[in-house]
Order: C-alpha cells, then structure tokens, then sequence
C-alpha cells in the first residue's frame, strides 16, 4: 500500500520489523509445540517462559502471574466471568463503567443473564470515571470493579491508580483493560494497586491472535477456556508461540523518545483541528493518551469524512474498529453526553511511532476541505 | 534442528512453507483490522471471507457458518458451553465418552458444576463408541451429544456417521472435534449429519493460534468470548488475520497422495513395531487415522525411552502434548482397559507428510535396542 497515511492506530498497528524478525524462527524450525517434553518442545517452552517474565517485568508485577490468552477480548472475558464465576459465593456484584470496551460491557451483560448485578458508572464530559461516586458504588457483596485505563476511542487516561487503592483497601479486585495503553502510558500494576491487566500485542506491533491477562497472586479465578492445564491450567489451548514470542519483542517498541514524538503530533494534530470553526475535542486535553485525537465537527457525518480521506489513502476511523459497521452512535461518546448528531460528526485519529509530521501535515491540509465541501452538501442546517 | 526426526505430529506440525509465503503479506503490509471501513480494513476482511468459504467448502457444508477462535480448546469450549447455555431451558443432558480431549472433559465437568448433567460413554478395548450405548444414553433433556473424530492419543476414527444420523433423528445437537481428522481422514459436515465442528490449524501444517467451529444454521449457541460483534457475534477480539490466512492455505496441504504415503508408513511401523517381544498396538488396527502409531511393551517406561529417542533427536510422545508434564496415566489409555503399568509403557509415534522411510527405517532400527536396555534395567519384572 504505497501512498497511504495510516492514521487508525487504535484498532491496529503494524508490526515492527524487530517484532517480525523475532517471530521468524518459530514460524518455521523452532516449531514444536512448548507442552512437548522432548526437544522440540522444550527449546520454546523455555521461549515463552522468558517472554513472560520480560512482559511482567514491563509491568512492574513482582507477585502475579501472566496468562496468555487469543485476544484482549478474551482476557477480559477470562478477568471478569472467570472472577465472577469464581467469587459469587462471596457477592454477586460487580461495578465498571458505561464507556468500557463492548467484549467488557458485553460479558457484564451477559452476567447479569446469570443472576449478576452490574452498577455501570457514569463518566464526566471529558470521559472520566469519578472515583467519588465509584466509592459510594461500592456494596458488601462487591467482587469485583473493572475500569478500563485508557479508552480505546477518545484516548481518556483514568484515575486507575487511585481506583486500586480504593478497592485494594474494601479486599475488592481491581480489573483494568490496559490494551489502549501499555507501553504508551506509565503502568505499574504494584504501585497501582492492580490485581488484574489486560494487555494486548497487535495495539503496540505486536501479531494480532496473542493476548494477556496479568493476575495477582492472591485473585480467586476459575477458567473461562478450560483445556488441558495448559497456562497455569487458566487457560487450555496450545499456546501460539510465534505470537507470545512477537509479543514479548512487542514490549521494547514503543520508546520514550516515540512517546515524545507521538505527544507532540498529537498536540499539533489538536490544535490545527480546533481551529477549524464549529470544531471540538472529544475526551480530556489533559489526560489523554499520546497517540489520541478524536473531535467532532458540527453539521458533518463523520463517515463521509472517513470515506472522502479514503478515497485519498487516509486510514481514519470514526469510533472504535469492532462497532465500525454498526449505525447505533458510540455507547462512550453518548456516555460524554452528546447527541446522536454529535457523535455521528466525531472522527478518531490515532498515530504511531510510525506516523511522520509530512502525513500529518498532508491530512491537516487536506481535512478542512473536505469539511467544507461537506457542509456545504450537509442537509444538517 | 539438524539431525532430528519429528515424530511427534499429533502435538504439532510444521508450518508447511506455501502456509508461510501466504501469511506473509498479512505479517508485514497488510496488516489492516478487518472491522475497519478505510482500504487498510477491507483487503483483510475480504480475505479472511474467502478463507472462510473455502474451509466451508472443504468441510463439505452447505448449510452453516464458520467461527474463528484462538485455539481448538477454545471452539471446543465455545460449542459445548455456547450450546449448553443457550439450550438449557431445553434441558440439561449432555453425552460424550471418557477418550475425549482434556478441553471438552474440563468444559464437560465446569458445566456439572452449574447443574448440567453428564453421561460419559464407555469405549471398547479398541477405544470405539458403542452407538448401541450411546443411543440408549439419550434421555428426553438430552441437549447434545460430544464424541471426538479421531482421538488425539491412539487415533482411533469413531463412527460419527452413525451418530450424527442417530442425533439428526432424534434433534439433539451432534458436535464433533476433528482436530486430528481434518484433512486427514474423511469428512463431510453435511453427508455426516453434523452440527458443530471443530477444526484447528496447528495440526494440519499451518500456524499455532487459529482455530475454528463449524456451527450448522439451525444451531442455536450463545458466544463465549463476548465482544464487539465480529464472527457473527459469537466470538469477540480482532481476528488474527495472518493466521487466518495460513489456517486457508493449510487446508490444501496434504493431498491424497501424502495420506496414501503416511498410511503404508503407518502400516510398516506397526508392522515392524510388533515384531518386538511383548509389544502391542493400542487402538485399532483399521478404523485408524494414516499418522498415528500408538504402541506399549511390556515391562518398559515408556517415558524413558522417550529420552532415550530424545537424546539421538528422535522426538516422540507418551500421549497427548498438553498432559505430557502430567504424571497421571493417560484417561483415553485407561478406557480402554489398561493397567497404570500398561499406559505408563505406552508410546505415541504421529508422523506428517514430510515424514521420510529414512527417518523412519531409523527409527525402528535404535527402537529394539533401547527397549532391550531398558528391560535389562528395568524394576518392572
């Protein structure tokens, strides 16, 4: 794909060229599968061991486990239904927040089929959950609260840190889905007070198909994919060694000096933006991931924006990749407190290490244009 | 690996090198989320669809839809649990046998635990389901009957004809995991009467993460994994599309004459196998899949002589990879009627289209002479 701006980050990235070479050798000599006793076997078993112990290491874990899972929807399926399953004889209820990812909101939802109760927070205009109203949320037959860290379309950072606290203090597991934001936000899952991370390798280019779940020692947790005692028996399945070991190199991609960068396009991205009339920010200024930039335009569709910028190579989306098909308007931007029109009219822009100052520049060249000549055809006067 | 012979192809197979060349786009440029609207999306959702039509085509289904997960164990958990819960108003009934793979005894026993109830059939000493038992097992809560293709430890082939026909008669959902058959042994979802399939990568010389269920039309299933719509809405996470693509071209790799090759080298291992004083097949010598050799001696460990092999880099196994830590005898060997001593003298001999006389002749020529050692040494008199 040559002459292409991929500016879509946050459903996918590539993978880096270190990743892929990493990868090679158990795509092809290296692959016996990691549970076999003999040598084939034992040479990535040994792999994958080490590629646990970096990932843990990355996340500041000095007392939990590492479970390797198909995708991040799959780890939060495992941290809330495998805790739930696990814990309900101590309560049936479980708190998370209205702007979640779906495979969160989804399998809450699907608990509640199960006799769960779920209290889904509201969250602030910029898309923050108040830890106040987390705190009065809280019952006696709490299990578990899973917030996410970063929102995986308007780029919103939470107080993560002082959610842990609060639920390390009540003995209440703490899940957080932290596919939007390892490696490009600073987490610590000790300091944090966090007894269970979902992380994701195709979110920082990594493989797709490979995914995690970080679990403190202490979590009760029953499996949500049994097999045969594969992944400390949490998880059945032959484990997909050229993903884990992608994943592993996946960790040292993202650089301080990229996070700089990525800082710096954004916050230039923003600020020619807003000066587009009848334009506006989605999420926080302030807490916000380095590679996020969603906004909204009055009078526009934003579908017909993403599609004009196909037309000239520019990958952008207009909420999150899995509900792109669907017309129902984003369950997190409704959550912000926009209206339908509102978040028809918003646009995710999510750049990389990769991402170059020339192509944001041709996309802030061209994106006024194209917003003009939509208005000007807009039927939303 | 120089100078190693892989004999351990039940576990897992080489990526076959054609499986490799057509991942590779999707590893490097194409690397786009088939959920996203913009081109970087709609090439690999293209792709994957013709992946799909093509496996469905290779299952011989007219009828039904093709689910990707992360793993076997995975479809084998969705289609057992996803019928399960979504029929119980139905009933509570489920049957399978006692030579299934871990992953759909574990998934068999968890669904005891929230009050289904299980009937686990009897084989007979060549590890074959009485259809006679099973057909009288069936009560009028019966939701769904489990019995594997081709068992993974001893490569027995079962009659799912039969009792996918008998299922078909009396609509109780049929679901049957053909890890080990697929491509290998015939298969026909359609002609079989089958509703739910499973069918997994790995084993067929393409990549590790990628699996999948055949899933009739008429079946009604509820998701496992709970996420953002994709795969019909029964299987949540970003697809590993390079895997995807490799699970499509691994289904052409092994061609009627490999199985006609594996077959007569199969037949001549077992042939010269049971020339040796107190060896014996375990399984069945006919209704038997072309790559699995499955034999025990008497009075030998069969965990020694795997190192033994291991040490000249001869890789084999003493049953199924993902119990190989286990120190428990093997649960498909003791349905069949054998001793703890008998199983533990067990030796599983799997080879691949890539499997040489060569290898093999070598093989068979160090085999007597480690047998022989052992015994000298051995404290089983």
């Amino acid at each position: 794909m040559t002459n292409t701006i991929y500016l879509d980050n946050g459903a996918t990235t590539q993978i880096a060229p270190e990743v892929l070479k990493a990868m090679k050798p158990y795509l092809t000599k290296k692959f016996g599968n990691p549970n076999s006793i003999h040598l084939f076997g034992r040479e990535p078993a040994k792999a994958i061991e080490m590629v646990r112990k970096r990932i843990l290491e990355k996340l500041g874990a000095k007392r939990g486990i590492l479970v390797f899972t198909g995708c991040g929807s799959e780890s939060n399926n495992l941290a809330i239904k495998g805790v739930a399953f696990a814990n309900r004889n101590k309560g049936k209820h479980i708190i998370t927040s209205k702007i979640e990812h779906s495979c969160v909101l989804e399998s809450c939802k699907w608990l509640e089929k199960q006799g769960f109760e779920i209290t889904y927070l509201d969250v602030n205009k910029e898309g923050i959950v108040d830890v106040g109203a987390l705190k009065k949320a809280i019952r006696k037959d709490t299990i578990l609260v899973s917030v996410m860290h970063v929102n995986n379309e308007i780029g919103t950072i939470q107080p993560i840190c002082e959610i842990g606290k609060i639920c390390r203090e009540k003995g209440i597991y703490f899940h957080t889905d932290a596919c939007q934001s390892f490696t490009k936000v600073p987490l610590n899952v000790d300091k944090y007070f966090l007894d269970l991370v979902t992380i994701s390798a195709h979110k920082i280019h990594g493989p797709k198909g490979v995914a995690a779940l970080y679990i403190q020692n202490n979590v009760k947790i029953e499996p949500w994919v049994h097999g045969g005692g594969q992944e400390d028996g949490l998880r059945g399945g032959t484990q997909n060694i050229p993903g884990i070991i992608g994943f592993g190199a996946a960790v040292d991609v993202i650089k301080p000096e990229d996070i700089k960068k990525m800082t710096e396009i954004r916050n230039k991205t923003i600020k020619e933006i807003l000066k587009i009339k009848g334009s506006h920010l989605n999420g926080s200024l302030t807490q916000r991931a380095c590679n996020n930039i969603n906004v909204r335009f009055d009078k526009i569709e934003g579908e017909s924006l993403l599609m004009h910028l196909d037309n000239l190579g520019i990958a952008v989306s207009t909420g999150s990749a899995c509900a792109s098909k669907s017309l129902e308007p984003s369950h997190v931007l409704r959550a912000l407190g926009l209206s339908p029109e509102q978040t028809h009219g918003s646009l995710r822009i999510t750049i990389s290490k990769y991402t170059t100052n020339k192509e944001i520049d041709y996309f802030l060249s061209v994106l006024p244009k194209f917003i003009e000549k939509l208005r000007n055809i807009s039927p939303l006067k």
